[in-house]
Parts: structure tokens; C-alpha cells; sequence
């Protein structure tokens, strides 16, 4: 019988609660012993909840109890989930997480703290929600050297891009449906800004190189200057705009991450993954592309990977899991101007379009040009930005 | 340092190798330690290898060589890689295998043994080629109940399909076409009879369940009747034809699986795995529906999963990973009625079809009425085949 506590109870937290009393008898099997709830941490009141009993406001109930073996802290933010994560590592506890903020801004540290305590700091549920994605990227891919991720991270934008796209909504008529059906905050800023897929790009990234990669260096980009009309000349072109996560691992052990939209040919396996759903292409030099999708968000899904974890440090009680990062001596992010892209072009149709070379899929549609740029960087598309309406980076 | 042998030199054994040496510095980081090969057991000659010296025609070496500790069985076939895994295994040997008729066939017993003797059987690679997705089922989904799979399980079908759909090719032509690519073999009835896919969908369902699932008793078809008229009809209706494997899992325990050419709608994830890739659709209580993509066989994706598996091995050194199934005590299969299914259907024009009471996407296609039936059971669809040329089962 293994003992258990939950750190919040919000949308995943009651989602852990359900999947850990309503599954019991497949996690029974798939652990190899009962999972035995034994708190819940909450400073909230939930007098009707039929188990009370399990509630308490006091993280040290919890610290102190040698019994409990696995936390699954789902309460979310920095603090004091960072200071209460540590606190149970050292207290030779195990710790799984939904908390991507807390991955990518403490990960290194916590997951040290873990190993040093002969327990394990597990994540899975930070990147993709339900999607099993971490554990396949750093075991069933272990024999791969990472060239490249490429991910829709972030539900919330893909549904927003989805509406446009499918339903010629403009992007703020998109992000209110997107708030009236649930998937929108009413402060949309950390998904429409794109910094929920920053953390989660970094975690991969992270994972993939096993050396932390800074999420603050990474450049990102969020959906709130693409509009209807982007949206409109991609599917021109036969493609769509998806906000993308990308990373790319250099020989020289330099990674280059972005956040951004970027257009996607139609055909292409991202390219259909459609609504909230969420789903991240990776490439080993051994196996080539590989892609898992599903539902990157919501309560059982999101509990789902969190329980998955809890059960794995069941199944390697004493045994640390070889599923982290370390932090690097120096930095290890490349520069913007390290890799280049294509870019997809809107520009006036008096605008002189000479300096970008051999263009191809050369479109006039209205007093616009549109067309498709050889490679080039950052840099150089920062200096063509005065004769562009729109430019948005080809994921090939 | 551990030490390693490979058992077949062809295809997959020789991307084993080619991975063990050149990604080996990956291979230290991912298992901790060194992975030294030891051995390549064939029994033909490679004295122009540069490591010749590896090479061995006696399966006892490896058996008898206390320093071996994991064992990669890449040569196909019942026997002898039956009886050369056995022995490993009550060696105390960690044995690997790409080998899905094997694990389908004596998979309870060899995962048995290996858990008598402390040791690993691990079969990424007899699934899915290079796809994670045997792993992510055992643990990452290890809080669900699953409830249902279909897979594209087998490149070669889905490359004929493929250039039927695309390319408009008859059945015939298309696979000369993928006989000339390497991607058919010259007896290519083990493909597109549909055994191959039906080992794969016996091995997901049994590890869903944790019981074996005996493939004999999998209703197989293959798409030797599919013709260029179906698909064309099928494009009507803006669906593909997909060969797929099914497994539904009851309440009571009883297990519906079959092989058999399903129709798609286009737009839906499984739709759009073209050429000769797989994908794996997994639906769970808790997660809902994940999809695995990417390539399901070749010599280094392959590769790339048994290596995965050996650095497995090495990683839970003296501890039994919770990957496997028991024979059930009696038949879990169940019967074909059980499950009904809509029924995309050609009939000809002046056949009297009212017996299929309310269709849909009724359309009359020159001498013919194409139509989707109410969901149906086998035995009823066996009825009314008379008046039917073609009914393929509709995958919602």
C-alpha cells in the first residue's frame, strides 16, 4: 500500500482525486500495490466533499507524515509551490507534476534535489496534458540523438488559429468564443502571448539535450498580430498558421528554440491537428519523425499523465528515474541568426520586393503581394520589415 | 559497462549495430554506462565486416557467457528465436526483440520466464516499428482503462492504399509499385493478407488488458479485395480506405478485435497517415483519445526501438518491468456480434437495399447507390451481402 497526497485541489487536483478513486483497481494492477489517498492541500474550504476528512490547510501535515511516499502538486505557480516541492524531496518524498512554470523555471534544482534523495521528480503532465510525449522522448527514444521538436503546445491558441481558419473568425472574435466555451482565461495573456508554450518548449528542449535550456532566452511570439487576412492568404497557399514551439540541436551542442506562428502545408501531420488538441514531432537521427498528439489540456486528461507518474514512482520505489536535466556551465542557446527559415511574405504590391531574391509561390491576391522567401535569418527578415505587411517562418 | 549481443545480422540487426557504435556516446548518457557489444550470432559468413571478430554461428557463446547481460533478438521467425530466447532468458539474460510473431505467439510464456529469472523481455520494436507506443500504453497511460485502439499497423498495405488514393494506381499496379521500392516483399501475403497487422493489434490488446489476446482469433481480412472503384467511391464520400487494426475493450472483460479495411473521413488524424507510415489511435477512460505516429518499420526507426529497449534493460538492471500480459483462463475473445459497426456500401443500382432501413450519404454513383448503413452486426452485413459488391466497416 503505497500513500499518497494531492497539493491542490483545482481542475487537476479533483481530477487526480476522481482517476485515483475511480481507477483504483487498474492502478492497483498497474503499480503493484494499492494507492492509499492520504491528504489533500488545499486552503480552501470543501466541508461537502464526501472525504473532508482527507482535506488540510497545512503543508506539514504532509512533510512530517512518514508514510506518504508520492505528492502530485497541482496547485500550479512558482510559491509556494517551489518551496514545498523541495521540502518534500528532502524529505525523501516523491513529487509529480502538472506545474510547467515550476519545470522550467526550477527543474534543474528540483531534479537534483530528487536524486540526492534517492526519489523522483516527475512531470509528465507540464508538456502535452494527456499526451504521453516526456517519458517516450527520453526512454523509448534514448537511442536518438534530438535534431529537432516541433509542437502545438498550447490549446488555447490552436482553437483560436482553428476558429480563423475553419470559421473565417477574426482573432478577437475567436478569443471570445474561446473564453465563453472554457478555453480562454479571462486574462488570455500567458497562452495568446505564448508564454505557456515557451515553458513547455523549453522543457523539451531541456529533456531532449539533457541540459537546461533558459526559457527567458528563448524568443517568443504569440497569435495576437495574426489576423483573418494572414489566415486567409496561407490557405492560398494551401497551408495553415499553427503557433509553434520549435527547438533544433546543433552538432556543436547549441540549441535554437522559438516560439512563434508559423505556416504549415496543408497534408502535413500538424497541420490536421485541429481545435484544443494538442500534438509535438519529434526528430531522432535514427528514427526520423516521430509525433504524438492528443488532448493537451483539461481535467482527467491532464490528471491522467499526473497519475501515470504517481504510479511510476510507485512501480521505482528507490530507484531514481533517468528522466531530467542538468544545468550548463554557459549558456547553450544559439543566436536568432543561427538557423534560418523561410518566410511567408504579404507586402503591398508597390512595395519593391527585389532584395528578397528568387521568391517562389508568387501569388497577386488584391493590392497584395504574397510569396514564399528563399531561407533567411532573423536579422535579415528584421531589416526587410519595413516592406512587409507579414512575415511568418515555413516549419519544413 | 555492460555487455551486449545482437542475434541476426540483417536488416534490423545491422541497424542495431550501426546505432550501438555510432550513437554511442548518447547510449552511455541514456543507460549511465557503457554498452559494449559482444556478439552478432548468424549463421552466414561477414568476413568483410570490420568487426568480424564479433561474429559467431553458436548461440551457445552468448548462453553460456556470464558477462552478456542483454541480448537483442532481431532474426524473425518462430525457431529457433523461440528456443534461443528461452535459453537466454533462464540464463538470466535480458533478451530484446523486433520480433512480432514471436511475441505474439509465445509472448506470455517468454515474459513469464523472464520474470522467474529476475530478467526483462521487452518488444518495442514488434509494434509500430520506431514508434514509442507499447511504452507510453504501459505506464504513460497507466491510469486509464483502455477502451478501445486502431492502428495503422502495416506500412506496406497503407503504402498500396496510399497510391491507390493518391496516385489513382490499381491494386496490382501499386503493389509492383511498392515491391519496387523495397517497401513489399516478393511474397507479400503476410502484409496484405492483413497477418502481419493482426500479430500487431493481438500484441497492443494484450498489453491493454494484461491478457493475452490469441491472434488466431482475430477475424483478419487484408485488402486483396479493395479495388480502385472502392476507393474512388470512398473519395465521394470524403473518406479513405485504411487497413486497421481493432481492439474494443467490454466491461465484462471480453475483448472485440479485428483486421479489416475500415473507411475514414478525411479531416480525422488516422485519415491522414499516408505512405508507409503507421499511426496508433489510443483511446483511454481518463485521457481520451492519443494518436503515435511515425515510421513503422525500416532498418535504423526499428533499430532505434530495440536499442531504446537494451537501454532499458540496462537502466532496470536486476528489476522486472511491469510490460506484459498472463494467459487468461479461458477465451476473452469476443464474439463478432458483439460489436456493430455502419457499413459504407456499394450496391448495384437496381438491388433491392430497404432491408438497410434508414442509410446515409445516400448518393447514386452511375450503375450503382453508394450509402452508409445504420451500425450493423457481422452476422446481419453476412445476410445481406447478396446484394452488396462492397461493404467496408465505417471507423467513428
Amino acid at each position: 500500500m503505497a500513500k499518497a497526497a494531492i497539493m491542490g485541489y483545482g481542475t487537476v487536483g479533483s481530477g487526480v482525486y476522481d482517476i485515483i478513486r475511480i481507477n483504483a483497481a487498474k492502478l492497483t494492477k498497474s503499480a503493484g500495490e494499492d494507492i492509499d489517498l492520504k491528504y489533500i492541500l488545499d486552503i480552501r474550504e470543501f466541508d461537502d466533499h464526501p472525504e473532508k476528512e482527507l482535506f488540510t490547510k497545512d503543508v506539514n501535515d504532509i512533510i512530517n507524515d512518514d508514510e506518504v511516499s508520492v505528492v502530485a502538486e497541482v496547485m500550479g505557480g512558482l510559491h509556494p509551490a517551489y518551496e514545498f516541492t523541495k521540502s518534500l524531496l528532502m524529505a525523501g518524498k516523491n513529487v509529480v507534476t502538472s506545474n510547467k512554470e515550476l519545470v522550467a523555471t526550477y527543474g534543474s534544482e528540483l531534479i537534483a534535489t530528487a536524486k540526492e534523495n534517492g526519489v523522483n521528480y516527475l512531470f509528465e503532465a507540464s508538456v502535452g496534458g494527456g499526451i504521453p510525449v516526456l517519458r517516450p522522448l527520453a526512454c523509448c527514444l534514448a537511442a536518438n540523438n534530438i535534431k529537432k521538436i516541433a509542437g502545438i503546445l498550447n490549446g488555447t491558441t490552436n482553437y483560436i488559429l482553428y476558429q480563423m481558419i475553419t470559421n473565417s473568425k477574426s482573432f478577437d472574435m475567436a478569443l471570445k468564443d474561446a473564453q465563453a466555451n472554457g478555453y480562454a482565461e479571462r486574462n488570455p495573456a500567458a497562452d495568446i502571448e505564448g508564454y505557456d508554450a515557451c515553458r513547455k518548449i523549453a522543457i523539451l528542449a531541456s529533456l531532449a539535450s539533457g541540459f537546461e535550456v533558459d526559457y527567458s532566452e528563448i524568443s517568443t511570439e504569440g497569435i495576437t498580430n495574426i489576423t483573418l487576412d494572414d489566415v486567409k492568404c496561407a490557405r492560398e497557399l494551401d497551408a495553415v498558421i499553427k503557433l509553434i514551439g520549435y527547438a533544433e540541436f546543433f552538432e556543436n551542442g547549441k540549441i535554437y528554440a522559438h516560439v512563434a506562428p508559423m505556416m504549415i502545408k496543408n497534408g502535413s501531420m500538424l497541420s490536421g491537428v485541429d481545435d484544443v488538441f494538442n500534438a509535438v514531432l519529434i526528430n531522432g537521427d535514427a528514427v526520423g519523425d516521430v509525433m504524438f498528439y492528443g488532448p493537451g489540456a483539461g481535467k482527467l486528461p491532464t490528471a491522467s499523465a499526473v497519475v501515470a507518474d504517481i504510479v511510476d514512482c510507485i512501480v521505482h520505489k528507490g530507484m531514481s528515474r533517468r528522466i531530467g536535466w542538468i544545468k550548463p556551465r554557459s549558456s547553450i542557446a544559439a543566436g536568432k541568426d543561427d538557423k534560418k527559415f523561410s518566410y511567408f511574405v504579404r507586402a503591398d504590391k508597390n512595395a519593391d520586393i527585389t532584395g528578397f531574391g528568387t521568391v517562389t509561390e508568387f501569388r497577386s491576391l488584391g493590392d497584395e503581394n504574397v510569396f514564399i522567401t528563399e531561407p533567411m535569418t532573423a536579422s535579415e527578415m528584421d531589416e526587410a520589415r519595413a516592406i512587409v505587411k507579414t512575415a511568418i517562418r515555413i516549419l519544413d
